[in-house]
């Protein structure tokens, strides 16, 4: 969820346009979830437990554990066994791996369903001199046209969401309630750097068998945005990330390391190399995968996910959404619609960055040893990431580009979840109770590591779930919302119901 | 000379193979230039003058003039007026510019010929963090198997060779001799910014009236080896340097900024319109200009240039040459004097950088909103720098990149010098008088702001003339060699000699 959560951080605005813009629902009033007996004494004991709530989520905060700083990353995973504890789950182990320690940890409650739930423990780095308050303070602070907010980071990502998850355990405990499903819980401590070592943790033995009995798996997010709409989303794209190095050393022409630039008359330049390897990758106009075979496996839209995105274009607000994103056209110049399907249809090759030489200010006369292009390729179903780095690997080599190295840093397949799964209906119909505007996506363009449950040997449901707002995740002045001025959008006392409401959704779903 | 500094940096290792490895003369013993009675007697005063001379180099050094900091521009200029005056300059004004001023000085010895003298007096940036001494002190070090040397920024590039060039004047006046030459001397004070105002110092009327009767100008350098062999050069390259910008901002497709990267599959990316105008600019293994009627003015070496190509070919270390440059091939796998050639002809376009988007380690899920070429493009005779950036324009704009900025930031028009002329003739001669193994080179492949001389208005010969060693130029502990262990290269004393000779030489000389 690395690029998940880049990607959150600008998700109001990648939403904002696809959302409908007006008629959305008003949050019911308190009396209507409290028709449900079970949810008035839920809904009691969360509100006389916001503060220990908040206070759970405040002090994990002042925890920071951050995978590629190695902070904290033992004390982390204890913490998050110790909160598994404190919530009820009887059985809870620190899952060692080839990096940082997982969590795993089960809540049986003598149930007919069984829920996964994903946490990640770690947060991404941050600089204090940039935040307008000390980023493991959580100062609350007011949001105007939202309400109060802690600041902090790892407020929305993710430990206040995850924390409210905790606090509807917490809460249905200190009502007297049995819980409607059993749990297992499932955390990493590498999110933040590409969960490289997180199927280690998901294909142990034990946490294999326990995950396979789940009904589906969620993150806990809040998935709110300002207008308290959200969006459930039915898949997302897989990702590999990588540079593409061209380099002397490699080639055997060219230089070894800068030289000055006079002799490129006679000396070959692995900048050149990059620039003719890289545009063999893609279309004339940039635009579209051009790697030998790129096409094989992508799984046309079918005619349910265009109606999907046809509709979640007539909603939208298009010169909102160019504006937000400072863009004037859409690729070919597409209409909405048929961009918003090019979004959720097509592959990409995509250059994140490129490097080579001198890069400061002016110029500087060398004839740089390598040049390097940092890529991202989004992957569609049925491509998978393994297939993708084949066929990259190949494409070049039969271009003559066997020099030209291929870095893999990351990457995940892309994930499918069915509408007609439990774990979808459960979230539509948990929406629909707390009257919220749910809209349907047919898939995301971002990427999350969710293919883990979703492929072998796990294959599972898996997405995203969770009412309360939040944002700034990777950025400076992350918040999460918890009392909220807008009856449409949850603060932490309505999203712990939403997520014990979730729970007995689960159980009763046909 | 922004670039030529750049390449004297690299100096040894570029001449390194060019040169006769074995063979070179000694310098001759003392005794041998005493012959000549004027010589014995400024000789003389020289070794008097020595200690005052090094004051005067360190003195310099202790004042450094950066134009790009705009750091002591004003005094650098009242000093550089000040060491004319006390050199014997009987007019000398500062010349004010657009930018930072230029100085202007003659010496009117009623001599029939005149010598045009350039100088610098600025220097390029430097961190005294990276040095072994403090870069304004001049502290003497021991340099195994070449002698003591000042260690400084500006030592060789350009204080030491110049303050050389005044001993010289100084010595002829302290013995008592009238100067065989007039001299006029013309100074800039923004050579490491590339000369961007110097054309209006030299084309101030007086200014102009007096450069056209000189017999040629040179730039003093220490030019001699670790070897004590020198170059003589008939011309250099031209260059133009650049930056190539794609930028969703002039594109009107893409975005202005950066955006999440899982937006590719709907928004333009400048980074790849980028790398599609650069794959056009040059043939596919990137070695050879595809731009437009880019070799239309393109004069071919003639006969005695590749002549003289190949005596330096035969006499050179190809395998040393590869070493120092790591690289095992030259273009096409060329051989050694072909490849030579190929580097005095050949107009080049160089990737110097490559800049977009995210350019730390690891990766980050962006579509930047703008991606950058630094380029710098060699331009060999007769083609102009006006003319290279009227056709570069021209054809990014008939491939349908109009929209691609071309932002040039400096540049110098290829100059030729006729081995003919009395100013190349005087510099071998002088060098031949001292026993100094002078080798032509019909053109270098690095650029200087020569063709300030050689073109229009002025149109006079111009290169470098100098004895003496030193290194360093743009990097820590830049040095220069006073006293030297090694007969064969000349130390303060021999090199103030040098610089006496060649004016008599010109004086003389056919």
């Amino acid at each position: 969820m690395q690029d998940f959560k880049t990607a959150t951080s600008r998700r109001d605005l990648i939403r904002g346009g696809a959302m409908l813009a007006s008629g959305a629902m008003l949050m019911r009033p308190t009396t209507v979830l409290a028709a449900d007996s079970n949810m008035a004494a839920i809904r009691k004991a969360a509100e006389a437990g916001r503060d220990a709530s908040l206070k759970r989520i405040r002090d994990w905060i002042a925890l920071p554990s951050i995978a590629a700083e190695n902070r904290s990353m033992k004390e982390g995973a204890e913490y998050m066994a110790e909160l598994a504890r404190d919530a009820g789950f009887q059985h809870v182990e620190i899952v060692p791996t080839d990096g940082h320690p997982g969590v795993f940890a089960t809540l049986d409650a003598g149930a007919k369903r069984t829920l996964g739930i994903y946490f990640m423990y770690d947060v991404k780095q941050y600089d204090p001199a940039e935040w307008s308050s000390p980023p493991l303070e959580s100062r609350m602070v007011d949001k105007p046209g939202l309400g109060k907010a802690i600041v902090g980071r790892g407020a929305v990502n993710q430990k206040g969401p995850e924390a409210t998850f905790l606090a509807a355990l917490h809460a249905i405990r200190a009502a007297g309630r049995k819980l409607p499903v059993n749990i297992v819980l499932i955390c990493e401590g590498e999110e933040e750097i590409g969960s490289p070592h997180f199927k280690q943790v998901a294909t142990k033995p034990n946490v294999l068998a326990a995950l396979r009995k789940c009904e589906g798996i969620f993150i806990p997010a809040s998935w709110q945005d300002g207008q308290g709409n959200v969006q459930v989303n039915l898949g997302s794209k897989g990702i590999i990330e990588l540079e593409l190095v061209a380099s002397g050393e490699k080639w055997g022409k060219g230089p070894k390391g800068d030289i000055h630039s006079s002799l490129k008359a006679m000396v070959d330049s692995p900048s050149w190399r990059l620039v003719q390897a890289l545009q063999t990758l893609v279309t004339p106009d940039g635009n579209t995968p051009a790697i030998e075979g790129w096409f094989e496996n992508v799984r046309p839209l079918t005619e349910r996910e265009k109606a999907l995105i046809g509709e979640i274009a007539k909603s939208a607000d298009e010169a909102q959404q160019k504006k937000l994103l400072g863009v004037t056209h859409w690729i070919d110049g597409l209409p909405y619609d048929k961009a918003l399907e090019r979004l959720a249809q097509e592959p990409t090759v995509n250059i994140e960055g490129l490097v080579a030489g001198y890069t400061g200010p002016g110029g500087k006369t060398v004839l740089p040893g390598k040049a390097v292009a940092k890529l991202d390729l989004r992957l569609v179903p049925n491509q998978t990431r393994a297939e993708a780095e084949r066929k990259l690997r190949a494409h070049l080599d039969k271009h003559g580009f066997a020099d030209v190295e291929v870095n893999v840093s990351g990457g995940y397949d892309p994930t499918e979840v069915s509408e007609d799964s439990r774990l979808i209906k459960t979230m539509l119909a948990t929406y629909a109770h707390a009257g919220v505007k749910a809209t349907l996506n047919p898939r995301i363009a971002g990427s999350w590591p969710g293919a883990t449950f979703t492929a072998p040997p796990v294959s599972i449901p898996a997405g995203h779930f969770g009412m309360g707002h939040g944002s700034g995740a990777h950025a400076p002045d992350e918040y999460y919302l918890i009392e909220s001025s807008n009856p449409k959008v949850a603060g932490l006392v309505e999203a712990t119901m939403g997520y014990a409401d979730f729970l007995y959704q689960l159980a009763a779903i046909k």
